[in-house]
């Protein structure tokens, strides 16, 4: 298991990856529209940042902005083994928001941990690719 | 620039550093207090979580966690040279916390930005020793 990059809600990805550049020289290196948001990657010497902006007013990433405002939404590691890193969640009575892995951005398998049961950090497991 | 840690304010960081141990496999590895904190560093693999568990009621780790509940706090950076890092800083016109290097958890050099001017990020620069 190891960091794999720290997402952040911004109702500005172009502008907040035009800061990150220039400041913490992190080049953007991948972007895609998956479901309801523009999805931007910095990279950060061997991790990076994951810039979420939502396309539309309703998905859960612009009712996060809406409550909290822009910000750090999250934490992925990177494991082998999503499904593998899923039970250990459960053994350890983990609530999950996914049951199994499921496709998420840049081609990963992914799986989120619900914040409350992890002391209100969301946590993101990311397969290995 | 590399990833260093993910800073977690927490109520009870012994409750969460017991779960990360067994969740993610990330041993305690240091912990400390820190002015008004508990400072505890759990290892994943080469990079950290840093858990801020308030020791008195009126600090700004006590404060976020009134307004905010328990989660991701910042995202803290290492550099060889914390000045250099707060000069580009400046350069990019983001608003500073910290205006020189200060000593911080663990016996890094530490400095905050304000996430007023980083998208919500609050963002630390950690020396590298």
């Amino acid at each position: 298991m190891r960091f794999h990059h720290t997402g952040i809600a911004t109702d500005d990805a172009d502008a907040l990856a035009d800061l990150f550049g220039d400041l913490l020289d992190a080049p953007l290196v991948h972007e895609e529209e998956l479901d309801d948001l523009r999805v931007v990657f910095l990279e950060l010497e061997g991790s990076y940042f994951e810039l979420l902006e939502p396309l539309d007013e309703d998905g859960t990433v612009a009712r996060y902005l809406d409550r909290n405002g822009p910000g750090i939404h999250h934490v992925a590691l990177s494991t082998a083994d999503v499904a593998a890193a899923l039970d250990t969640a459960r053994n350890c009575g983990v609530e999950l928001i996914d049951e199994e892995p499921r496709p998420g951005a840049w081609g990963h398998e992914v799986a989120f941990l619900h914040p409350a049961s992890t002391g209100g950090v969301l946590v993101e497991f990311v397969g290995e690719h």
